[in-house]
């Protein structure tokens, strides 16, 4: 399994005076996301940190088409690929009413608690490569 | 010294939709002046921590008479009492234009990494005791 | 119904180095359980603002008895009162697994889009009269 | 004048439990560099929006080369862009010690009140000309 859906309501802590979600708060969304996508295959990612395994942020972008408003229902579609060993990507759709209202992306390393760049565990490989064609 | 004065320009981040800063933001304010404060005690937070010491919040309150809005220039008056040997006690105004807007207070005590409640650097308490008459 | 439940997921963001949750960041989940409060009684705040009624925060404050940690599920119990015609004031419980970690209280006003206190619907009073008793 | 430098110091509310910043912070930090370059132009943001013009955030990305820390006192170098009369472009640099150690952009448009796209206002424009061959 290689995508996952995520809920989120908006709160109002998230808006700005334009009357609309702040930027910046997509990237905490696309966290719940990402940290339900890794529950869904069995890798929650607090159990990874407890393993020694960090995930930071190497990357993120996003773009956005329509604002987010206080207390929307918005659906986070999240799918995860795997592009070489050493870095694992997601990209997010932000869904309202069935409707892309924004777009998403973050990359990510393995890294040691020390900063150190690591393989992923490999029970994580092989999840991640079943069903990948 | 037991106070200081630390500026603070409104972010437009820390507006929400009602045109105003959201009350949670100000807690992030007298971070900034308690951190400042800390600063000009020559005891900076940065150091405590790295000599093992951390100061976790263990109360806070804050108290809203205008509102604060973006681009808005602040002054934070902080001022640090030191009831007991445990204890680290701020309290703050937020002043505009010679104006109190809002008042706020943040209890510490001193703790190890681990958690555990300790008695602050001797340094630190002999200068907290200068001019405490 | 003058009371509700809410659960909380820690998000990443919400921690900081000292590995718990930043204690500014408790009163961003006493504002999704007031919004919940708020839509179990059957008065949505997206409603109340709609209606020209909003609720800004007067005073806030919480005390922390234990740390809360990211991913920890936690639910907020929160408690409304109506103390007069004019002020709000809603009582949080943050527990973890039967523990109360952590308690916040909020006061607020009903106020128009300009800012003038008023009173709240009639609707409202009704609700929270009943069984008020 | 097509570009600006900013001063951040970092705040502890801005760390996670990776002990660095949290990625999504830097998006702050670009705020308040891209809000000091149109100090510097003459056009401060807080004018605009009273002359009913807003720039929300079209896209934002950032990559991350060296993890910043607590307390780090940063630059950020901002250059600004105008592509086309409808879009104003903003990179950044964040800079330690000399070190560049991350990179962003955000890209804007000029908008109304109700969202609508908008020509800038032409002393604006007239600004953004001036030397920029």
């Amino acid at each position: 399994m290689h995508s996952s859906q995520t809920q989120i309501r908006v709160r109002y802590e998230e808006t700005d005076q334009m009357g609309v979600v702040y930027h910046a708060k997509y990237f905490h969304w696309f966290e719940v996301a990402r940290i339900h996508f890794l529950d869904e295959i069995g890798h929650p990612y607090k159990e990874l940190e407890e393993n020694g395994y960090f995930l930071p942020v190497l990357e993120c972008s996003a773009s956005f088409k329509q604002a987010a408003h206080f207390d929307d229902k918005l659906i986070i579609e999240t799918e995860v690929s795997f592009p070489s060993m050493l870095k694992l990507s997601a990209e997010y759709k932000v869904v309202r009413n069935h409707s892309t209202i924004a777009n998403g992306k973050t990359v990510h390393a393995f890294v040691s608690k020390e900063g150190k760049v690591m393989r992923p565990p490999s029970s994580f490989v092989e999840v991640m490569r079943q069903n990948s064609d």
